[in-house]
């Protein structure tokens, strides 16, 4: 897989793309998932717009604009948010391609925060990793997540770490990734 | 205050056009308070990035990447959404020029059901709307809005409505459009 930089996973534009052209992303599953969580009328959640910065646009006819020139930015919250038995979700799905660790870099500095601050008043917030050559995705808990990079000195968060403190996300059909079985269980008896 | 483009944490192509062409847009107060409630760590509400089809890109080099045909495309959900005091908070702001009343195609259809999903699923969900022409500032909940919608044959919301079944949003200094005073209202005890 070869992205250049700044094409990120996360736009729908890239939904299309990535669909079209790889298969199955981790993305492109989240995104079905929703939708069948909206057509179940089970939760809300959708994936934000990819935020890009516009700096030319045409206006070919009266009704139509065309924008020209605009740069993809850097994100300031995270991908996906919404809503689920009255529970504000909010969590950044990444896939990684090694087998042995999620490299931090993948998070920028300002959605750790973004996470915390979720955390502290009281969202449901994580992280959901797919590690793409073992086929195994896991749900991460943002206090975890922290926790861990409060503990570690470490640029990347080793797969042992997720295989004891996340949970797996099995795949499935409807819904392909059934995330909200685990927010279920991290919400336990509420 | 007069803020050169660009210098905004939560810029969106919106923001940078309406207030350089017309200055102070209640988007823009919105922008404004919604950061000052982050300042404050009183609430995360952000506006989402305006959705756009992105059909043509460019690689001038390696590490860039530019956009060079796009579209605005329609909006499936709300403008804005976030987090306060646990509860999932979403709306949609409109202006109208309108001395009388609020034409109801400024709201697209999905996103009237949306605010009815996000209503029924315990979420906090209104619209604000401001009468620019009088400078009132209303918040109307889904709720009422909904049910108007229900009773009413009419292509548009008479300001008579608003004055009777919304929250008047006094202009403040910090923040200059103080929803969440409304929305601890509508909380109640909680």
């Amino acid at each position: 897989m070869n992205y250049p930089n700044g094409i990120k996973k996360e736009t729908t534009i890239d939904t299309q793309l990535s669909h079209s052209n790889r298969g199955m992303t981790l993305e492109y599953e989240l995104n079905v998932s929703n939708e069948y969580y909206r057509d179940m009328d089970k939760a809300y959640i959708y994936k934000k717009p990819t935020p890009i910065k516009i700096v030319k646009v045409d206006y070919p006819s009266r009704d139509k604009t065309v924008i020209r020139e605009a740069y993809f930015t850097v994100p300031s919250t995270t991908d996906y948010n919404g809503l689920y038995k009255g529970y504000y979700i909010d969590f950044e799905a990444k896939e990684t391609k090694s087998k042995t660790s999620f490299a931090l870099t993948n998070i920028h500095p300002h959605q750790i925060k973004h996470l915390e601050n979720i955390d502290n008043h009281q969202g449901i917030a994580f992280l959901i990793v797919r590690f793409t050559s073992l086929n195994k995705t896991y749900l991460l808990t943002a206090k975890k997540f922290l926790s861990y990079l409060k503990e570690s000195e470490q640029k990347s968060i080793p797969l042992a770490y997720f295989q004891k403190e996340a949970y797996e996300i099995k795949d499935g059909y409807q819904p392909r990734i059934d995330y909200l079985k685990i927010v279920d269980q991290l919400l336990g008896g509420k």
